[in-house]
């Protein structure tokens, strides 16, 4: 078993109004020096099988099909943790 | 400055149904082996400061009362990248 | 061809912490007079055939089973429009 | 009191591809006959006073500054409900 995480976040040009919205709102809330607030999506998969090049492969093209929009957003794939098999 | 990653997702007892969706969508989508998708939310800040103690607990703070509800979800703070000061 | 629209929103009890932080950000960006803010989500569906009472009936189950975890959300059915059939 | 909801979806233009993995899914889950599912977001507000033309206009400033990004998503503004005030 292992878990892979998908995050999802909007292209650095495109704007994030709500994220944006957040941020002014932070120095009334009592949160100083912080410049910019950005909110993306996080998945969480876990894998049956042991997460090898293929496997990775595979998740990647997922990613970029049905997780990601890539026209607006870029995406990273990470293997968090996976069990030692044999 | 530095980077601080919020991840926020449903606690693992509480049903995440459009995850469940994606993950049933899957085998017929050609994406095999996959046995449970989770999606959350992942807030980056800007943080114009060196991130010391003090300013991880305002962030831990800040992401308890206004990025999850931790009644239904839990929530992560990790410092991603810092720039070394002087 | 009809759409239906599925609603769903977090149940009234449920605190909505981004909604709030929003409606705090509000006086400070100069919108006056609005004491909540709760976001929820939207979904848009297209429908090949006329929407009778049986297809409403999938639709709610649909809704209720893949859309909204109705633990902790609640959800409204609508058509929005429905196009004359013969 | 009355009740404001601003609904945000995706431009038609704009691929919305966890709406396809949803659609896909749907056949499998046994619904057929969903052409297509697009998932937006929906902010409800509660504003304090008669909405006027005056608080609309307000609103749908609010609106295109800090809940929709009107370069890759749309919205809408509708009063759902307001008390007879005197």
């Amino acid at each position: 078993m292992a878990r892979v995480v998908v995050d999802v976040m909007l292209k650095p040009e495109i704007l994030d109004p709500q994220g944006q919205a957040v941020q002014r709102a932070l120095p009334r809330l009592g949160f100083k020096g912080i410049t910019d607030v950005r909110q993306g999506k996080r998945f969480e998969l876990e894998v049956e099988e042991p997460v090898d090049d293929a496997a990775l492969a595979r998740i990647n093209e997922l990613a970029e099909t049905f997780l990601a929009n890539t026209v607006i957003e870029d995406f990273t794939v990470k293997v968090e943790s996976q069990e030692a098999g044999k």
